[in-house]
């Protein structure tokens, strides 16, 4: 019931939506909120497009190499945002960006 | 990493959507396609619909009801138009489907 | 090129989608950023459902006016909140939402 | 309301994304189905490309250069393969491909 040759990469994918949604949400919360302005740009926009890269891999998408350097790009560039800021939710949200951008990485290796 | 409150409902929306289309796309390969012009709308219907509503729990959308509602709607109609078929990949997403909307509904009963 | 029946709301999303990314963007640099967390929260929802509704609409979806009853919902919650805030983008914001939202209540009335 | 730089780009997309989406409703109605499996396949591929690539343009994403160039060669798909069929919505389609993958060159070459 899911693509096998991307299933680690649209998991990883999947658990990265979640944790920069996560961040995206505790990070408005949060008192400073002026020194967050990038992470919830970034939060975002990793979000979106790992929810993108997600479901275009789980039809099999034609583009496959195209979309999940642009989501490993995406992410790397989350997490060294959020590698800036000591909040859990932040350090939790650059992990699940790293796994996922190596997990895209490997499969436009494997490719 | 997981807005809690809807880790189930988030995990079988996404457990849905790669079920859908996975039947997407293994039923535009079937030799008798012209049967499956329902099904193939559904599949699309209701995996952007799972994904979506995947997406707006895990950024703890204000509208949880009523996407969770909508997402209920469209794994039914999905769910009875693949029990028509004896396809493993129909069995195989009216089941995911029924999954979803259970879930969907417990947790709209649970709010 | 368009489902026609759905044409002047599938426009009205999209507006509206713009009118509330560029909303949120503008947010996200003002200098009193505190005041203005539930506007950029609803004005990513919005888009996001706004985004969400034009291309459901677009592929004649079977769930039209759930999908659209969504959309005037979200769009009303945006509305709301912007009327709150004086900044141009806030003010442009809250009447693309009025429009969206009339925009798709016409559309469920004429079903 | 609109971030102007990416105007012209946005709209392309959104009409190719509405060309696309209503090629694939058309497409699943004709009589003889089987030769257009592509067809079916690359239009909503292309349409969830162009609007996933006009929302993220409105939010004044980040990776506009990869997100165009990836649309781009979308529609270059989209278009080639809708340009083998007599169809007026195909026709139509390829027409709005190639107008969406010459604004996104465009405005990659204006960055």
């Amino acid at each position: 019931m899911i693509q096998e040759k991307y299933r680690e990469c649209i998991e990883a994918c999947l658990a990265c939506m979640n944790a920069c949604n996560y961040c995206y949400v505790s990070s408005l919360k949060e008192y400073e909120l002026a020194m967050l302005r990038e992470c919830i740009r970034l939060d975002r926009e990793c979000a979106d497009i790992c929810a993108f890269a997600a479901e275009a891999l789980s039809r099999n998408t034609l583009f496959a190499l195209e979309i999940s350097a642009l989501c490993a790009k995406a992410c790397d560039a989350c997490a060294e945002e959020c590698e800036k800021h000591s909040h859990d939710h932040c350090r939790q949200c650059a992990e699940a960006c790293r796994r996922c951008a190596d997990a895209c990485r490997q499969m436009i290796g494997a490719a």
